[in-house]
């Protein structure tokens, strides 16, 4: 078997972190690295991630969380926020960027640049708003696989009361909503579900060829 | 630098593929594994995959997405497909496969099931198509890992003609529509665009502490 799918099989939806055990520095560089290379609709990163290591926030955001224990048990929490909004603003500082990494005058852009506006011209506020939050899906895909091959644990939350995250750490006002929350870390030996057999669907109910 | 980013940073969004190079049914099997093994809300898999084979379809699918040279030369491609709708049936039919899967009495498994389904229950139809849609876009962040990892280049694509894919495939009928399409395969050595720097923000404007 590939070691990709042993890492892939490996990996759960951990229930309970070993909280005495933490993320080395080194492989938590490789994380943040990877969230940096997620590949985004026309690479625009209408994204932030916010590592939470206070412990008092911490265990604020668990009761906005069901109470779940990961959120303060997992040696680094994630939360994957998006853009609310995405401007013409967000468009040009993208454009600049390309410009200054590839020593390409900024003007050769202008045709790039005026193509994303006009989409987003055509969107409303909500398909903004949706297109912004599919690519919080994308980091999330991708932070997933990183760490199973990291053989770190990770835990993909969508269970949590967006709202009061963006209130308690003043997100609306910095354009942003949280999306996902990753607790990350090492499994406890006493999770159950670490012996669980994983469940999915077969290849055969999966697949289609045409 | 980690193999993950190496990996990472090699890959890009190929703009034309070899159309003489086809990736091996092994490598193949990898990627089709990692598309089963990717984490979605609930363990739910909302998602179908189509592998499109057949080149006059490929050849409409073209026509349909902006005539991108992608669709034809990739040596794969793949349609992700989301459900339209959730329901009941959905839930059951997942209950029966944990159930059987980890050999525990479905009567076992009817709190998870009743709880998923009020769950649904409270989501509009709207809400539920979104909620599907989203997990589109983690097995599209689980894939292009893979994919790099193994070297396939892959291109993810969310500018084609839904509507018209879903009428040419008949996918409403089958409760899906098409949220993203990769063709994969092998980068043509005069694609200029593997030649260009990866543009991304920086770890400054991406992360946060709190």
């Amino acid at each position: 078997m590939h070691d990709i799918i042993k890492d892939l099989n490996w990996r759960y939806a951990t229930k309970k972190f070993d909280s005495s055990k933490n993320i080395k520095d080194e492989d938590f560089e490789v994380i943040k690295d990877s969230l940096r290379l997620v590949p985004t609709s026309y690479g625009l990163q209408p994204l932030k991630f916010i590592i939470v290591e206070s412990p008092e926030l911490r265990q604020e955001l668990q009761t906005m969380s069901y109470n779940q224990s990961q959120i303060v048990d997992a040696s680094h929490l994630i939360i994957i926020c998006s853009y609310r909004d995405l401007n013409e603003t967000h468009i040009d500082e993208y454009v600049a960027n390309i410009s200054s990494t590839r020593d390409v005058h900024e003007e050769m852009m202008k045709g790039y640049g005026d193509f994303m506006k006009l989409t987003i011209s055509k969107m409303d506020d909500d398909q903004k708003f949706r297109w912004n939050k599919n690519q919080a899906y994308i980091a999330l895909g991708q932070l997933i696989h990183t760490c199973a091959t990291l053989k770190i644990d990770a835990t993909p939350m969508e269970g949590f009361k967006a709202k009061d995250y963006d209130k308690l750490l003043g997100l609306r006002d910095q354009n942003l909503t949280a999306s996902l929350v990753v607790p990350m870390g090492y499994r406890h030996e006493d999770d159950e579900a670490q012996h669980q057999k994983k469940v999915r669907k077969s290849q055969d109910d999966l697949f289609i060829t045409a």
